[in-house]
């Protein structure tokens, strides 16, 4: 069998692709920033997903990770990362796991917001003879879970912990809500506030005789506006080493500096809508629509050319499984047939990196030379 | 060491739980529905991802199945499964695996909506001497892609087909817009529209002199709302096999026949907003939000209790990656600490089942004796 030309049967699309001098210059950008403010910097895997993605951070001068879940703990564990925090509140059901992690060396902290977690921690602990390490999650803004800096059970909780023979190891904070802002001035003071808050947790700690050597705070948006973290020992922060279009739209980052994009193909064409479909529908897009409700709303995601060159006024304006629609902002574009022929490669920058990355087994990693290499993510739990 | 209690080890979640009986139930009515409608049926595999799921909908009187992705066709293949429909149009980047699919003895049917698509189909076939089997996408209702059945082009593509050398195997559509409809009579109308547009495309092309054995047609709320077939040969519908929230706003199921769910564990608790924090985010449930815009909003999912029977007025009202926020419509339940204690296992019932299933890598597939096992599912392309 003839082979087919080498650029149609290298066109496996879609795919995730990683341009990896966008992605180093994310790292270094964000570590030059936590160095010159003094913090060590604690990224968080959960972007990612990806070994070679986690490596690159380390070498940039991160110090442990972050990750979401305990298989990601398990998974960079086997690849030679030891400081690990599981940023997810601690379960009964998940004890074991954990302690099984921390027995094969892995110096796994976990975390904790209730007298009730706090208890079934050190029972696990006492019953097994472990003395794990726990963090206190602090809700700095009450976007989601934690205690409240100034409420009694802060020290209820540490009591509980510290007196069961756990390690109390600090407090953190993540100010989810910086996600909502998109002014210099509104994510400097969430910066702020997300300071302020887990520095009191740590100062009401101390004041009552308890170890709170950690104080660890952070989001990508928080982290790229703080102008001082006095206090602070750790930030953390994930999506800043791809970016996304939610994150341009928040004002911390360009369309030039979005490392993760979606190579896809055009399949089809409705000329009088002024559409193209593509194969990247949600299944390759995810189903984020972070800029929904934003100041500037990009569909499905910002068309590009194949080499990463924004396509100004064109997005996905809708998806299905496998199609995407491409469509130009304004009126249709009737020459959308000859401008993207059927075969066309484009490229489309996500909404939200996370979400999207999601969607795909491997990354295709994009070096300056053009050569590529596969870099598998974890999946599932 | 010892072993923690099986009931909380036994509880790793979140998981995608398949309830086998409510499966087998959708399974049946479907297929006693083609039936009885004097059709074949050819199930889309793409919301399963899964052979036992599939394998469940042949041993029921299905007759080959409907893919969304090439990797699906070669999955679905190696287990068997030779009469394979790759129901998005077809690029000259992907002929190559078409190509290699049908050496192996893959009856793999492909699909083209342009001239230039057939054309490329047609060279490929002369180069390497393959008569490819395809099928002419035809738009019924505006939705995404296809030749609607009274243009010009229908003819033309059929030509440079047939003339080429591919084997013209019939005409295909899907009544996309079928989701945005929630009354019977309006389905029912849909059904019409989707049927009469595929059997008059079959007829242009008979009357032509040219062949269509094939006239096919479907989507779930089409498949259940039709109230004659005439002039059809056979039906493809995927999402009725487990049913989701969507479908439950369309009409077409009732919440108590949604056999996909996501079991998930009560991590935390801010009673003074009535919410449980879950450890079933967007990552487990998907962002997809299919139910914003419909009859009734179930946020991120309806919660059941761990057997599966709604909790009237609880959903997921937030999602953040590994963190679901469970509340009360209303008034805020302020005893919810006290009603899902830490460690509480749940069910949520999906907003879409293609997009939730498609976030794990396999499926606990729950007897009505309450074994249960691990189905795999295709990941990526």
């Amino acid at each position: 069998m003839d082979p087919l030309p080498a650029s149609l049967a290298q066109a496996e699309t879609p795919a995730a692709v990683i341009d990896l001098d966008r992605m180093q210059h994310n790292i270094s950008r964000m570590q030059q920033r936590m160095d010159a403010l003094g913090v060590a910097f604690r990224p968080h895997a959960k972007t990612s997903k990806c070994i070679p993605v986690v490596q690159a951070q380390i070498a940039a001068g991160a110090r442990g990770i972050t990750v979401s879940t305990l298989k990601e703990a398990e998974h960079f564990f086997a690849a030679g990362i030891a400081d690990i925090l599981y940023a997810v509140g601690m379960v009964p059901g998940k004890l074991a796991q954990a302690l099984a992690l921390r027995r094969q060396g892995c110096d796994l902290k976990i975390l904790c917001d209730s007298v009730a977690s706090a208890e079934a921690i050190v029972a696990c602990g006492a019953a097994h003879g472990e003395a794990f390490e726990v963090w206190i999650e602090i809700d700095s803004d009450g976007h989601r879970s934690g205690i409240r800096a100034d409420e009694p059970a802060l020290l209820q909780v540490a009591r509980v912990l510290h007196e069961g023979g756990a390690r109390l190891g600090g407090v953190m904070t993540h100010a989810g809500s910086s996600y909502d802002l998109d002014t210099p001035a509104a994510l400097a003071a969430m910066a702020e506030q997300e300071r302020a808050a887990c520095v009191l947790a740590a100062q009401r700690l101390r004041a009552a005789g308890l170890p709170c050597p950690v104080v660890s705070v952070g989001s990508t948006p928080t982290a790229l506006s703080a102008s001082q973290l006095d206090g602070v020992t750790e930030v953390r922060a994930g999506v800043y080493v791809f970016f996304d279009l939610v994150m341009r739209n928040i004002g911390v980052c360009r369309e030039q500096d979005i490392a993760l994009s979606v190579l896809t193909t055009v399949i089809g064409h409705q000329p009088e809508k002024g559409w193209a479909i593509v194969d990247a529908g949600w299944m390759a897009m995810s189903r984020d629509r972070g800029t929904q409700k934003q100041k500037q709303d990009f569909g499905y995601g910002q068309v590009c050319d194949a080499a990463g060159q924004v396509l100004e006024g064109y997005t996905l304006v809708g998806a299905n499984q496998e199609h995407g629609i491409l469509a130009r902002s304004g009126e249709p574009d009737r020459d959308i047939a000859a401008r993207f022929p059927l075969g066309t490669v484009l490229r489309i920058l996500p909404n939200h990196a996370c979400a999207t990355g999601a969607q795909f087994p491997a990354y295709r990693a994009c070096r300056a030379d053009g050569t590529t290499e596969r870099w598998e993510r974890v999946h599932g739990w």
